[in-house]
């Protein structure tokens, strides 16, 4: 066993522990391993509290003297809302730093590694492609958040193998399995926002929530949006009374129903219409001004449409089910315009796949 | 390196040499070992001439003695068109016997591996599950057709990752890439028949031959089957006049057309009617007459949903590109009437993911 693949490997599992809790800063994992062994292990803390490098510093101690250290992501260098992480390193004494990513953020972007450089220590950046890609999946929403300042967007869905979402009646449950549902709860903990539209609400009633195995609700929960051009969603709708964050998209609604649904918690926002309902950019662009780093977008095959045909989904997760409904009225997972010709069909620029229990995921990115 | 396993690879690599080749025999492969090195390898000869262990056997010829030998499937114990492998096994002299998978035709299925352990031979059943699976994917058009009389049916399609076929102008060229399409033609070379819906011929005008690379047919190629219920199928198609084996399966045709086609040698097939067109279960019943084993359904989208309905397809191969379709009028890989509840859809009992380039291919058993 190559030990040196753990230690990234540990740093990733930090990284992982504090996935969606860091936002808008990215879950950073960070080891300290000295007489080979690791005598610092940390992650980013919640936004204004110590970078993952400070936190294993601090636990390494004096330890960190001449100890190497296995970082996810670039260290800062320069002040944010807590001063550089390179500094830090540098006073510690840390010998040699192992980088899996360097920081998208064009405020850093190579300059924390080279400040290192020029203190002597030695930078390696991360080979085993397995690893980098974790890290970097961990700081996508991140990465295109800290360029662009806009919320990265994941489409999710489960089909089965014929490329269904529903039964000719409509029926949808449960066409992924266990393991998959799991993920499922696991994305929603880790998004800003979740997106659905009303006919969901109005088919599944569904909570939205990200849960446990125990359907428990976990510590942290996604915004809920409701794409509802004219306003149809039930004042009983489980979204709307169970005290979590709902947000309603549409282009009118009744007056009264807005104020009990107010009354009641519930945000409503008034959108421009378009052809296909409420103009998305525009609701993306309200996400974004509340600071929503990753949506994760849930269907149904409407909504998914038309963020197809507005090409702006930056990661697909596929779940196949392996089973087969057939039926010329089955519902697809995506609808909208479509193309015409094959050769200008969305194209995934690179694509992983995973199992969950029987099911398999494809993982893509147009 | 475990060698052992490289013995039992290297007969299912003869076995698959063969494939398609030796119907209705099973293509089996089997390798002698002596010596630590291989000094038989053979694979069956077209139906009438030597089983594979007979061919290895020769090969190897005093060397057999004491040696081991690697056998896809078990050797026969009674006479068929040739003598029992088992006896020419014994006669050799061959000291221990590895199988693959045990025969499914009822008349023998254990008998040769007793008739071998009687004769003192150690018989012992191959236990990496990877080669028994492969082994068994080998064998199991003849696992069907000896148990049952009836061919094995393989339903194929190439779908993006959003279920779809083709666009919604109808467009399907490429959904799939260059290695699955490969593996397609490799599927037709092994099938004695592919069958096609007569809409599939009028929009796209295909083949249906087996292909190298090179747009070369293969040295064998199956019986090229349409669904063509109301004798719509064009005099100047292609699978009219290219020389191969073509049988229109129809409720009615013009007498005149009938008259030119059959000139050409296509074999008419006049079927009974019911309400999706020709009734598919006579259609099969004729392939099964005509001592067809193996059956690959091509499509489109309404055959595939006749067979889904009619639960008669034995194995799906289901490639999956990484490309995005979209649009409400897209067409998905299976329509027929299917199914009210998710509860009801047809399951896999066992699938596999295989990567041809980009795409990923979901082979599942029902």
């Amino acid at each position: 066993m190559d030990l040196t693949i753990d230690y990234m490997q540990q740093a990733i599992v930090a990284a992982r522990g504090v996935e969606g809790k860091t936002m808008p800063n990215p879950p950073v994992g960070a080891a300290i391993v000295g007489s080979g062994k690791i005598v610092g292990l940390g992650a980013t803390q919640i936004p204004g509290q110590d970078h993952a490098e400070i936190v294993a510093l601090k636990q390494a101690g004096k330890a960190s003297l001449g100890a190497e250290m296995y970082v996810t992501l670039e260290p800062c260098g320069s002040y944010g809302r807590t001063p550089p992480c390179v500094d830090a390193i540098i006073s510690a004494g840390i010998s040699r730093l192992h980088v899996a990513v360097v920081d998208p953020n064009p405020n850093e972007n190579g300059k924390g590694i080279n400040k290192l450089k020029e203190a002597g220590i030695e930078v390696l950046m991360w080979q085993t492609q397995e690893f980098v890609l974790e890290a970097k999946s961990l700081m996508e929403s991140y990465a295109k958040h800290i360029v662009t300042g806009d919320p990265f967007i994941t489409l999710k869905y489960a089909m089965s193998v014929d490329g269904k979402i529903a039964t000719s009646t409509g029926k949808s449950k449960w066409i992924s399995g266990e393991q998959s549902r799991k993920a499922v709860h696991r994305m929603r903990y880790v998004s800003g926002a979740v997106i659905v539209g009303i006919e969901t609400v109005l088919a599944d009633n569904p909570e939205l929530t990200a849960r446990t195995e125990n359907e428990e609700n976990l510590d942290m929960q996604p915004l809920r949006v409701v794409i509802d051009t004219n306003g149809r969603i039930p004042i009983d709708a489980k979204l709307v009374n169970d005290g979590g964050s709902t947000l309603i998209a549409c282009a009118e609604m009744d007056p009264a129903k807005q104020k009990t649904l107010e009354s009641k918690g519930i945000i409503i926002e008034k959108l421009p219409e378009d052809d296909n309902g409420i103009n998305l950019m525009s609701l993306i662009g309200i996400l974004r001004d509340k600071g929503i780093v990753s949506i994760l977008i849930e269907g149904g095959s409407r909504i998914a449409g038309s963020m197809i045909d507005l090409r702006v989904v930056d990661k697909f997760v596929v779940f196949i089910a392996p089973i087969v409904i057939g039926g010329s009225n089955s519902l697809g997972p995506i609808s909208g315009s479509g193309i015409d010709n094959v050769s200008d069909a969305l194209k995934f620029k690179s694509s992983q796949f995973k199992k969950y229990g029987d099911d398999i995921a494809i993982i893509g990115y147009p």
